[in-house]
């Protein structure tokens, strides 16, 4: 997560202090004969991959006609050759300018930008219009639900004719890498329902939007579902890994179906129960929803002076989980660094706040200062 | 890993005692409503997965005609929808009975056994027959050079025919979960040579092989390659993962190409380091170098006693990185838990050994006394 640090030198993602003499004084110094370089993973597409697999083998079970009716020879015999039906003709569907991992079946899902999957295979998965919705909101009630029908108008479309059938739909709460996104929480539960009468799972990736951020631990708490979702996908702030589920039949009916070496590692299971309890001791979530709407407002009462430099600001009632476009939206980031503030962008021209979760009020002043300073000079 | 425990009550591969409790207390304490499970993610598959990422960008950058090269209009958009040529048209060959992991692209290259692949959609990529060794090696010294050289002859076959052409070969040095099959160093040093011939990478997966089992940090050591490996993955024993490189032309030629949140975890970068300061400073690769001597010359000596029980005794002068074929295998595995030995199984009739690095001769001696044990009863 990229934070807004206000009045401090600007850092990059990285403990820059000594993280090139931990690599160097470890890692690098037990490097092969003739290699001399290092690339370091594990990330959170881990998440959305058990996921979808776990999506996959329930679908197929499903078809199969239940968790006890055992694999045919067939099936046994095509998945190691990497065909159907062992390897099903299934897929997931995911939506435009979403983003869910850089591993190969993530990456199919993704559809933010091209640098992410340029020159990487990828599955022919479909994907269905995000609802592009128009700000502000009050505004164009019409035409925001209009987008929002015809979004799943063609989600039903594909899921009933695409050659690769979905088994599953995954979709952030908002879209966060694609742009700062948002739909109402009436298309999601639309989209519950919809995918429900399929007979399809729905996966939710809260990799960017949980853990208190917007407001409510999760961000698609603000939907009031009364039929959750299948599947809640999280890594970043927690920490660790993994999904949530509640139905059985997620379960792996036979061993080592889904498996890895740490199982999602004790130790930084460890670290996400410690950041659970101290945001429950701070009350950080609420904290959090207040002090988004401060700076909310805020932000709109600048946007009024300078609706050139703010459009669409977004993320009202949504914590902190707030963005606007800007026209020269590069410039402006680098503007911000001048005076203290290390902000990032997401999409093509969206400025997005990601503060921590002790992000206070009178940070919110410091950074709304410091960005009327920018439209100002 | 899974190591001999001896004289202990038989372990599992988790922190049993209060892992429930850290998940209860923790991440299942903030579960979404109505989802009561967890799976948790995160492994070294990754590792896997980020270096074919790198080879498809390489190779495709090598045709493309340098780094500088920009993206083509059709390229940046057929990206986005999944289709060649920005989803290029290429693969990654591997070896029947290898395994690289479970994620999408990795376990498209994994060809162990059935259970890991069944009902997960998969890439139509190549693979080639691993060379199926009979022992005692001296023994069949022309009929293991035949299944070599056929191996051979087959990859460069699939290298040059095959409709989705590799851009990379990857392989185990010793294939570990598909039933620790060994190759001899001449069969290494020949694909390497048949890679660079067809301007392709040699990716050589370390997951299970590496951080010093075999008697050498490294297995791909025991080769003596004048040419190294493209790429080496590490992970499991080395508490992070990863790849090794050393040409500069495989870091990525613009940002945000290969990322991940969290670049593979400082916390665990420097658990690694620790690590290799233990292993250097008590000589441990050395070490078992030595106990691995000792443990392959009493279980050669026990199967003279008994050849019905253990048959095709392998890895000598590989460390602790033994394995034979039982024919009563997992009856086998019970019975050691019995007499007090965790041991575990790879392939369909191996026993395989993976003590960790500190069992020394006093441990060995307690392990074939067992294993003897068992035979006698």
């Amino acid at each position: 997560m990229t934070s807004a640090l206000i009045n401090r030198p600007a850092l990059g993602n990285f403990p820059s202090s000594d993280w090139a003499s931990i690599l160097r004084t470890g890692i690098l110094s037990v490097a092969p004969k003739g290699l001399n370089q290092v690339f370091t993973g594990m990330s959170g597409s881990d998440a959305n991959e058990t996921a979808y697999k776990a999506a996959f083998m329930w679908k197929r079970q499903q078809q199969r006609g239940g968790h006890h009716v055992d694999f045919t020879p067939e099936e046994i015999s095509s998945s190691m050759i990497n065909q159907s039906p062992g390897a099903p003709q299934l897929s997931i569907l995911s939506f435009k300018t979403g983003f869910h991992g850089r591993l190969f079946g993530s990456l199919s899902t993704t559809r933010s930008k091209p640098i992410h999957k340029l020159d990487i295979p990828a599955f022919n998965w479909p994907q269905a219009t995000f609802p592009l919705l128009k700000y502000p909101l009050e505004e164009h009630l019409q035409e925001n639900r209009k987008a929002e029908e015809e979004s799943l108008a063609e989600v039903e479309h594909l899921i009933t004719t695409h050659p690769l059938p979905p088994c599953a739909v995954v979709i952030e709460p908002i879209q966060s890498e694609g742009g700062d996104n948002h739909a109402s929480p009436a298309f999601f539960r639309a989209l519950r329902a919809l995918t429900r009468k399929h007979d399809i799972l729905l996966i939710v990736d809260e990799v960017q939007t949980g853990v208190g951020a917007t407001g409510k631990f999760w961000a698609h708490d603000h939907w009031n579902l009364t039929d959750p979702p299948d599947m809640v996908t999280f890594s970043k702030k927690a920490q660790t890994a993994g999904y949530y589920f509640g139905n059985n039949d997620l379960r792996p009916n036979k061993p080592y179906r889904q498996f890895n070496t740490w199982m999602g590692d004790p130790a930084r299971a460890i670290l996400f129960r410690a950041i659970i309890q101290e945001i429950q001791k701070h009350d950080l979530v609420n904290h959090t929803a207040n002090v988004g709407e401060y700076l909310y407002s805020g932000l709109e009462e600048i946007s009024k002076r300078y609706p050139g430099e703010i459009q669409n600001l977004r993320g009202k009632g949504q914590g902190t989980f707030i963005a606007w476009d800007s026209p020269r939206r590069d410039e402006f980031l680098k503007l911000a660094k001048g005076v203290g503030i290390n902000i990032g962008g997401s999409g093509e021209r969206a400025v997005r706040l990601r503060p921590m979760l002790i992000f206070q009020r009178h940070h919110a002043d410091i950074l709304l200062e410091g960005v009327e300073k920018i439209f100002k000079t």
